[in-house]
């Protein structure tokens, strides 16, 4: 037989969100496009930090950072997280109630959490935004999704905002 | 508000089809995630034959083309656009009935035809094997998918045959 039918029962879809509006609107796409009263999908978010910093003791003048200049930045890291998840979830809340959703929260490398997660939990499909705000912005992060594209085995969705066409 | 519902009610889902086994899965993929007895998406099946070879009156070898060569040239042209049309309707044939099918012949190359078409028809989604067979084939062909992904402004999805994995 040519073609095997690809529709499983429950199907593990990943959003890889960030604080870009883009991705706020390739999560809205997703939960429009793969979700619905009768599936049984489960959402994941993946939010990826960037690497955890090095703090040096000296900054790059060589001051030294205080305890709570530190203290202060991972708060701040920590907020973003908090902050993306609970738009995603001002998004995903409109739709679909029964809708099981996951989050993850890596830390690293954009381009290779994402690979790697998804490798890893087994996703169906990855929807992402492409970030193509132009071209130095695509040229240095457009290459998170043209990577994903490549190098994920599952089906990936890339969604532009429409504002960018 | 940050997003709105992108779920239309009809959608136009766009799958570049072609020889490959890859894009047959890209197609039966499409259909299962897109497509169901409630929805009234339009599947638009776009096959790009490549350019118009010029018929030079003298091949490489500087020997006459017949009439017959030509018109056989001709005919293998629109035998495989009719097997992979064939190929095609036995894939969507076994799922929903009530799917409503285009199907497109462009001439030309590949990712202008395709992200031209895209563009014409105003489709919602643009569905494509990624021709990841390698790093040849990759570098020669991926660019199409790559192309896609970068030029079309509606969201992309990119297929990979399992056996690529």
């Amino acid at each position: 037989m040519e073609a095997i039918n690809l529709k499983k029962k429950e199907c593990k879809i990943v959003v890889a969100v960030d604080e870009s509006q883009e991705s706020m609107y390739a999560l809205s796409w997703c939960v429009g496009n793969f979700f619905s009263e009768k599936t049984t999908n489960t959402l994941v978010l993946l939010y990826v930090k960037p690497p955890p910093p090095v703090y040096s003791s000296f900054d790059a003048a060589g001051y030294m950072f205080s305890g709570d200049v530190i203290t202060a930045l991972e708060k701040y890291g920590s907020d973003l997280v908090n902050s993306v998840m609970a738009r995603a979830e001002a998004i995903y809340g409109k739709f679909s109630s029964n809708m099981s959703v996951e989050r993850i929260v890596g830390s690293g490398d954009a381009k290779d959490v994402i690979c790697n997660t998804v490798e890893k939990i087994k996703a169906d499909t990855l929807v992402m935004g492409c970030h193509g705000y132009g071209f130095f912005k695509r040229a240095l992060l457009g290459s998170v999704s043209d990577h994903c594209a490549k190098n994920v085995k599952c089906p990936v969705v890339i969604v532009k905002h429409p504002e960018e066409k």
